[in-house]
């Protein structure tokens, strides 16, 4: 595949996904002039901004041919993309980031034997895929230990803690019998995350490293710069960097790490990469130069990438289900930078909107 | 006609022209959960980020019909819009700004006399209806003076500068002859403007006072803060503040003004109103904690106004016709923040997008 003839402001770029990642994309497409569309099985909240919308499964051979034809390049808003769909894509126009970042980041077990190769630590692991190989895998690693399925999962689905005590064979049964890997704990001080953006031209830029905290699995709150020590900030923005030249890869990239502070000092342990812009990277809306959503269209587009730099030392709150009910006293308070996604029903658990606070540094 | 109940996330709002100020105002309400509904004879940019579209002419009543039903709050791009649509849709939902300010704002002999019985000065002028009328205001005030049509005038469309030697029925022809203003000249040493918000609860606030440079009639620069001392420019915005006031205004207003400085000191003079947001607050989307556009939506919503606190100085440029074409290397200037306004034909005169340049204060 090439990586493509960089696109002119009123080019077209499509986006797989109507979810707010695609919403806030396709917004910052066009603030640079560019058409959009949007495709995916069901309408979303990214078709209320889109200039064009193709509602179809990712199977349909007709409706992918249709969104090749009338755009200039492919990205996407989440990492699921099934691979044909991708490869089908990439045989007729620019899909970015490749089908190798996905085929890498879709399967846990191949995402961190990619990354070990590199020289980038991970949690310690093992594939299991039946309840036998569960057994031995926790002889292993000990417990506690979290059974992850290889795919497929993400804001806590698809994954269970096994603690001491629990049943070997209702564990692996609770999570369908799916491929799984077991990953030993890492005692980790903080959760972080870097967002950066890789060009066609090889070109890399990070934002500040982020700290993340989850509450339910689901990310409640990133800070940002996080709490670290200038030396691990900045190995933490050089395993990005390998990881993205090592995949090729043209867009924002984000990596979240374990950030482990003990008597030997500070280190960095990667959980996971997602190859897409990511919810740790929504302050950079209004916290940064460039956000990283304007950052992924230059970068897929083949343009340059724009400054990083931050404009105070920054806090993102998401509005999870029923936080999204205090828009009110959010657009009320001085300086908060409210978001909102435009999803009709507030359900628990979904990420309705976010809020941005700017202080100085 | 009631300021009707306010907005919630979800809702719709209702956008009369589809340029790019109706554009930035349905991406400024997207992000703040909205659907928007852009209304206009004929598809622009606006369009293509907009929920909902709705094409046909201003005097189509069942049209307006739909686009009332469809809505929870009707505002515009532009002054120009026809006194009877204002008031057929004033009576089925709330238009902000209201019909009051349109009238006021649409004449220029209307607005001028407005603003002196406020007790804001103006350049001085005369009503002209023929051109007899024009041989009278001429020897009344002087030459050379400007000749401008009381309506539709706009980036120095329907005006003209009549000097000495030139012939007066000439002039009076050049202009149509449609009902017109003879202004006297203002020794202006800047052109400076105020943008600033009235909410449906009567709450005022006003970003920094712009400074403005035109070139061909046409804003080529805003730079903010205005060069002016701090007395002049809280005299500016108690002017906006008093103006606004006066109209019963919701939503953002935007007052151009002379500055004239010279023995006697600062003093201001108001050239126009414009009962909308306008090209010298495009500065606000990277440089101001709220942006003009939000600021709007949230005005006239009935949704608190938000901080117009400023990053930095800041400095604004239009990008005019073929100024466009620079967009490579303006994406590749470190922290230019560049805006396309998705216009297929890049025309001579044709306002193509800005870029915003912060640098600290």
């Amino acid at each position: 595949m090439s990586k493509g003839a960089p696109l002119a402001p009123g080019d077209a770029i499509g986006i797989l996904g109507s979810g707010q990642l695609g919403r806030m994309l396709a917004m910052a497409a066009a603030r640079l002039g560019l058409r959009t569309l949007i495709y995916a099985p069901e309408s979303g909240p990214a078709c209320d901004v889109a200039t064009q919308t193709i509602i179809a499964p990712y199977e349909d051979e007709a409706a992918l041919s249709e969104l090749a034809a009338r755009v200039g390049v492919v990205t996407y808003e989440f990492e699921n993309v099934p691979a044909h769909t991708a490869q089908f894509l990439a045989a007729r126009l620019p899909v970015h980031p490749g089908p190798t970042a996905l085929a890498t980041t879709q399967d846990r077990a191949v995402e961190k034997r990619f990354l070990n190769a590199l020289g980038v630590p991970t949690a310690p692991f093992l594939e299991v895929d039946d309840a036998a190989g569960l057994a031995t895998a926790l002889a292993a690693l000990g417990r506690p230990a979290i059974l992850k399925t290889r795919r497929f999962g993400y804001d806590g689905k698809g994954q269970i803690m096994i603690r001491e005590g629990m049943d070997v064979e209702a564990s692996w049964l609770a999570l369908g019998g799916a491929p799984c890997i077991l990953e030993g704990l890492v005692p980790f001080t903080r959760e972080v995350s870097v967002v950066a953006a890789r060009g066609r031209d090889g070109s890399f830029a990070a934002y500040d490293v982020c700290e993340n905290v989850h509450e339910n699995h689901i990310l409640a709150l990133t800070t940002v710069p996080a709490r670290m020590a200038a030396e691990a900030a900045a190995e933490a923005v050089a395993m990005a960097a390998r990881i993205a030249t090592a995949l090729d890869y043209v867009g924002v990239i984000s990596v979240e790490m374990f950030h482990v502070v003990d008597d030997a000092g500070e280190r960095l342990v990667v959980n996971e990469i997602a190859p897409r812009v990511h919810n740790s990277g929504h302050w950079t809306l209004d916290g940064a130069v460039t956000s990283q959503f304007e950052q992924h269209v230059r970068a897929v587009c083949g343009w340059p990438l724009g400054s990083t730099g931050r404009h105070g030392r920054v806090e993102m709150r998401n509005l999870i289900g029923q936080d999204a009910n205090d828009w009110a006293a959010l657009l009320a308070e001085p300086g908060a930078c409210l978001h909102l996604y435009g999803k009709h029903e507030a359900r628990s658990g979904r990420k309705m909107g976010h809020v941005t606070r700017i202080f100085p540094d």
